[in-house]
């Protein structure tokens, strides 16, 4: 049995939803347990989340470079081995950068940062350091889509031809950063969220889906990105010609704007001799398709050993037990632990089967990327 | 009760698909005979086809022109009253004006030209002869398509910000085109398609659909056209950004290389206050979204009166009895004859709710800016 | 080429739902074209119909015994070869006996009549007077059933064990009946659908596509029949358990209360080694499964022959274009006028690929042991 | 914030499947922790589980009347408050009566015991000793199934006509419990499942589904069990009628052969006014019918209160992010954390928001009633 990992958490605090998701993700296999927090700049506030997750008063903080400071200095069998970081987008950068300087491993929420000059450097400082870096686009961590993966990098479907992701929400098409959602507020600020909103904040998500699934990566973008609603400084909604390597081609709908869509992330591949297909709120499915044959819709489920590589070691229940995000979440965390432990015993860790730095460089570059093409009038723009 | 049409069709011989669906969707309410035929310039083959339809033999030619001037000198209640033209995209101009300048009405299969200057003088001849001219986009046909055009008419989904519109067909993933299928062959020959393949074949059902459905227009597009399959010098496949007039956009994702596909031509249009979404497959359904409700399946049907507007005038079968493309392609028939009664009668003709020369010359216009547009390196590019 | 047949009617008249689908199947491939027609006992309803339909007002009549002796009287050239009954259940009987004996084919909608005496009557004069009879039970002419029959005879999911057989339906969950619908109210009379409502009605449905599809039989039942909307004396509702030859057992849940469903006859089929379902709402498709293989969707199309080995004889247009109600009607009559063709000539019919007598017998007995199993207290009880 | 519970488990230990979807599921909310266990009574077996979870190994037993006596011994800040009994049917009433007097709440997989005598004393006990008892049917805890309950609470479907239950699974299509499957091996053996095999395994989900869900209460059944694979002495497969409280009918169909299915459990309820469709294994949406309205689709989420009572309070994430069988599991402890709380303080416990021991009466009858029915050829028998 492995021993348990410690970990602490910037960002979090009341009203935020995707640091309980972290939490309990990355406690979902009793794998780590939580120490320490700076949950919000508010002592208040901070102390009032460490209660909530039992913790000990004297490791809540409300500035996280106080924390590290702190944490670090604590003896070996007390100190967290890894930090989460789950604040808006404009605080991933110099948290991160200092947890790593300061020995502690670290979890991104996405994106990684505002800028690919902030993503290199985070990347050079994680080889420097020698620590892991996870970055959560959780879908990463869905049996399904490790399936997809496989099958893609054993050549499966023939050469890729073109692929089509889209990720349609619908939480945005009414202004209701106006009506006090800070969800919403923040993600349209440009000061927290960056040069763009709905393609960092979604776009983000379908863009590593692609790459990390498929393999291929984006070469350049021909961009639409537009503000629907009113008073919108950055785009709620994205329309997307790709041009990947190897000759495929793709488009990507990315949008904030769709009236009545929920999550549903969704990605189809089409190769020479086969196509998959994936939904996010059917996580638990691949649809494949072959040129003279009937389309198949594979399962994922612990008991599908025989018709798949990958389901039987990330599925978690038996075929038709619905899986959801808690379970991907934990899935990429446990997949990041498992190196923070090879780092821990000195062993050189496992190539990061989850997305990780360069994951964040190439999102940020097809981020820029996306912004300019569609500033200059929507003309092809390379990642780069 | 309304007297029957009689009608002749220029195309639709052995090996033909699309001719014999014209055939029976126009004769499916008992509205309209075949008289006469030009079946295929081969007068053996264009026998073969007069039998199979019980022709008198006396009136299967292998020549259109001849076709046009014997009929014509028939008297009128022997005289057909309209043409089907079923033959490839580069044979519906010459038959179509030589059947309107010959006072035939004409129903032409889709895309009505292989220019817009073709199309606007097909336009320009159906007005000066005051004949009624239907483009068979059959889609137009279908109750839920009809069911949603009204909605968007009284505008039940606020303004219009984005659509998303495809066309996915799977059948030239491979190169059957070498491999003596005729269907393939004729549609990627430019000789015979005109300047696009994929685009023209069912991107142009995909922009009637669009437009006809919503009442907006296309005014530019930035496209991305692909041969996928080697050897091909027409587009097999297309990606396409669009901007529509009153500030929408959309996508357009038209390809016959998506492997696996089968005729799955779909619609996701979303409004400020409402979304619509319908797919070929499953006709009888629309799909409605909206901010803060569930979302609804209305399914089409005869009894479906109290919350349908055009159900109840479109549907044949109760809700649930499948209809499908035969009764949608005799739809649009049915609208167009009865056009065809009153100008017989020297009325004037109804505001076609079916697709016309009008539609005809915006296809045209479409696939000439998706040329243009990717053969110059996809920059937006005008309608016009 | 094929010589047209021609055929008569008794019902469909004014207001009558199933009597023209029945004419626009039969004439659906041009093979076949009515000539005359008992549409009503009003003589003023009959001509209306028979305007309508374009006949000759002497070949129009109110009495099917007056238009039997008449028609049967008219030389070969003009004489009908079969007739459609298109009228209530206790109408079925008499004019099916008298056709026959009049030397006239006989496609007669369902159930074939109001007890099993009369079907096996129906079926001894059939046999003696040499005459095909089509039983309407339209879904046996859809591809994917005639699909899902070929599958089974051939063995392809083991022995069969479990069969869940439904006909859902919503439209009688209300007392429509009293609201002036007519084709409630007749179904909901004893004197004109029989000793069974619903299960006559749609019971017989699911029955026939049990039987039909497995080429099993009932052996006995155990039937709890229901009239859940007050004031009713006929079932609107049925559960019945099954048992079938060969140790298969099934359930049937037929219903016209099911609030909001509309036609979706479905039937899942499991056997040792696969399963078989299929909808009628989406007609096209068929759900396989199996022990350790992904489920497949096999659609039905033209171009599917190298997976399929009936879709490519019965179906009539590529995979993904929707085909319907009325096409797999004209399916079911086409191959009954094949057997007219070749009695005609003197040769012997072929078995019928389309629910015939056999099958009427069949009915009957289900219908009449459900009843008496329900009236019993739901006890098993034997077909006969 | 609300202390943390301590909690045991009896069984799950190693190659058990349920065991640890049971400590994951405490656990998840941080509102439990594991403290103790007899995992098996194989000392060696039960110390490798113990060290799994990080158990204190002198925690870790090989007999739970020990663990009852020496963890009752310790003094109340370290003494656990509940045990979780994941054992096979068999070894559910010692110790959850011995667990319950010893002063432990309890926490019991389904079905409750092996006979409704059992299941009558330990509703018993529960109220004599003041101890909650949770039943884990984990259906209970989706949001969609909570919603529903709501729904059907306040009447919104008008009087309940028709129910049809299911749980279609596969896995037993095979005799994998003579190939060494051990969840199929006891699933099997009368000895360890008692009276019933597939109807006491999922037959028990089903039923209670209905019955939580609808208010409703099962009657009197009349049950078709087979076993369907050779050498079984229980049954694999059930067909069931069911009659309910205030004149509803149902039917149950749950079987374990049904080749290539999952775990869909699923229902639908038919009132004179709307219908209700839920699968589990699409569990955040409800499907709505009304008679006259389309069809609905009610995905659930945090963010769906405004038209929603219970999603707002059940679910945990936004629409379309999925939530599975972990959290539905989650929910039902959390729920049933609560009354142990207050009944830690002296308060009165809520009524149970969860299944719970007259739960666990109700479905001992109901298997009991299907057994009797079965065996004497399914006759209508009455639950007790």
């Amino acid at each position: 049995m492995e021993a348990q990992l410690r970990m602490g958490i910037i960002g979090g605090g009341p009203g935020s939803f995707i640091g309980d998701v972290h939490i309990k993700a990355a406690s979902f296999d009793n794998l780590a347990e939580l120490v320490c927090g700076a949950f919000s700049t508010s002592q208040a506030k901070s102390v009032q989340s460490g209660e909530l997750y039992r913790l000990n008063p004297e490791r809540v903080y409300a500035s996280y470079a106080e924390m590290f400071q702190k944490e670090a200095a604590l003896p070996p069998e007390k100190r967290p081995h890894f930090f989460i970081i789950a604040t808006p987008n404009h605080l991933h950068y110099e948290p991160a950068m200092l947890a790593m300087k300061a020995g502690f491993h670290v979890a991104c929420d996405k994106p990684v940062a505002i800028s690919s000059i902030q993503a290199k450097e985070i990347a050079r400082t994680a080889a420097e350091t020698n620590r892991a870096f996870l970055l959560t686009h959780h879908a990463a961590g869905y049996p399904a889509v490790m399936e997809a993966r496989a099958m893609l990098a054993s050549h499966q479907l023939g050469k890729i031809r073109k692929i089509l992701v889209e990720y349609p929400q619908g939480w945005l098409s009414q202004p209701v950063e106006k009506a006090g959602n800070k969800q919403a507020k923040w993600r349209l600020d440009p000061g927290q969220s960056g040069m763009a909103g709905c393609i960092a904040d979604i776009g983000s998500h379908a863009f590593n889906l692609l790459e990390f699934m498929t393999g291929l990566q984006v070469q350049s973008v021909c961009a639409d990105l537009t503000s629907f609603v009113p008073g919108r400084t950055l785009d709620d909604d994205g329309s997307i010609l790709l041009r990947l390597s190897k000759d495929a081609k793709g488009m990507m709908n990315a949008s904030q704007i769709l009236v009545g869509e929920g999550n549903d992330l969704n990605i189809r591949i089409y190769g020479e001799t086969g196509a998959i297909e994936w939904h996010q709120e059917i996580p638990g499915q691949l649809i494949l398709r072959y040129p003279d044959k009937p389309t198949q819709i594979l399962n994922m489920g612990v008991n599908t050993a025989n018709h798949t590589i990958t389901g039987h070691k990330y599925a978690r229940l038996p075929t038709g037990h619905p899986e959801g995000l808690y379970e991907a979440f934990a899935s990429v965390y446990r997949s990041f632990m498992g190196n923070i432990r090879k780092i821990e015993i000195g062993e050189n860790p496992a190539k990061p089967d989850y997305p990780s730095v360069n994951e964040g460089i190439r999102e940020m570059l097809f981020i820029e990327a996306a912004v300019r093409s569609s500033e200059k009038g929507t003309g092809w723009t390379y990642l780069e």
